[in-house]
């Protein structure tokens, strides 16, 4: 996971507008994509050329500026692979309007879904990885995204297998789920591979005020990135633009048994972020606080 | 006059995309604002607070990405001062969209003009300057400019003022065009000022194929910026993707008797542009091959 930026809609050179980079199992996912994101990429070493999914939690021009010329770079690089990005209602226009007025086709299929954002809704994107778009509450309408990834492991019994004296070679077919015969004994893929799964859970909640009834909604999250624009000395500051304190981004993890918390989309206003570490610090222990650049990873 | 961005549509971190800046007279002018053309600004140390038009040559997104997040940013600044933006028809709704999804209201006033990109229009600004709209050639309708500034000056003639023997705080009054009696002989505002006019053309032509048709209408331009995504060697590629090549550009620059000559909208193959220059040079002598952060002083 790479924090590609964490500033908020006043631009600065040493925070980009919102954008997170997530890898895990199969996929490769990107959160919101603020105007200047695909440089991030660029400057970060990061390929974008394979994200599946893109996650767009609102329509306010830091988190969506960087979409149009992202896709249009795809076009460029001849990408054929479907892609699926979510978002509030008008996502699905904006991205049409995009391409209506450069004249320019696209060139490999997308899947866009504007899920209700009156309603907590479960996505199946894939055997690995379910999708939770939530109601946040922001200046308008704001998705917040759980996902729910379960990677699917076969665990090798090494024990096991030296004690059966079969040989080294033998263990591809019993891998496919071949059976064996072998000094009298029958051997099958389950005596020597255990199925284990791995769950990870990553929440992403930005921009919105701070909403403690919906805690339950993201409990036990491995990550939780919360919208924490302002110190708490601008507490009103934070409820009347609709935005969160680094308090309360702590108090949302506090309440929802995070495992860890990401501060992110701070204000022009902070150039240092220790202050919001320490904040945040006094309510909940595993806390970070994101910069450009920060990478992550995950387990 | 300031180079932020002399790139085509691949980003790289070498060339930002399309975007020029211009200060001449009274008048702050953008041409073209390619993503992330706003953070240009501030790592070019450049206030974009003052800009009073923006001249879109075509809707493709290297030469508009940047838009709605600067328009936005004059937002949250507090600007007051109208701004004018020209470009090809599209230019007035895609601004407008944009400010649709994301909820918030424009809080100083923008007067969008849409020149008729199949004919040549004059445009007068101000006093001081006149602009064309000229139509060049490219995938999309695309309009080239020719800006004409003509500043008006007071030239002191300081010899005559000393063999007056007039007291130096006189010359307040003098400038201010009051008339002054003094030794017996009286003294007026033409006795030691004398009108002159500055003049100065730019033109700025990209993106299209070569036009030697159209050199005419920038005859004698101080400046002529122009496309040379490509060296010759790919003019075929140019063609075809209705661009130009240094040699072109340089042509152009010859056929329209320009004093100097710009190279800009280089494509991302090319890391140097050493050879797009010597490539021009070898058709006209006066050029300078762009790259972002270049400064020229207009005289």
């Amino acid at each position: 996971m790479v924090i590609l930026g964490c500033g908020s809609a006043t631009p600065t050179l040493i925070r980009g507008q919102s954008a997170i980079y997530l890898e895990y199992a199969q996929h490769k996912i990107l959160f919101d994509c603020g105007e200047g994101t695909q440089l991030q990429f660029i400057k970060y070493k990061i390929s974008p050329y394979k994200i599946d999914t893109i996650l767009i939690s609102h329509l306010h021009g830091d988190h969506t500026n960087g979409l149009p010329g992202l896709l249009h770079t795809f076009n460029l690089t001849g990408r054929k692979e479907e892609l699926k990005i979510f978002g509030p209602s008008g996502i699905k226009e904006l991205i049409e309007q995009s391409f209506k007025y450069s004249g320019h086709s696209l060139k490999y299929p997308i899947q866009i879904k504007e899920p209700d954002h009156h309603n907590v809704i479960l996505n199946r994107i894939s055997s690995e990885l379910n999708l939770t778009s939530i109601p946040l509450t922001h200046r308008i309408p704001c998705l917040g995204y759980c996902l729910d990834f379960s990677e699917h492991l076969q665990k090798f019994k090494e024990t096991e297998f030296k004690r059966s004296g079969l040989p080294v070679d033998s263990l591809k077919n019993l891998r496919k789920g071949m059976e064996l015969d072998y000094g009298g004994q029958n051997y099958k893929h389950s005596d020597f591979f255990s199925a284990s799964e791995k769950r990870f859970r990553f929440s992403y909640f930005t921009d919105t005020l701070f909403l403690p009834e919906l805690a339950g909604l993201i409990e036990n999250s491995d990550i939780l990135y919360h919208d924490s624009t302002f110190l708490n000395t601008l507490l009103d500051k934070a409820r009347e633009t609709f935005h969160s304190t680094a308090s309360q981004a702590a108090s949302m993890a506090s309440l929802a048994k995070a495992k860890k918390l990401i501060l992110g989309h701070f204000s022009s206003r902070y150039r240092e972020t220790t202050e919001m570490q320490t904040e945040a610090e006094r309510i909940f222990k595993k806390v970070l606080a994101a910069y450009d650049g920060m990478e992550l990873q995950l387990k």
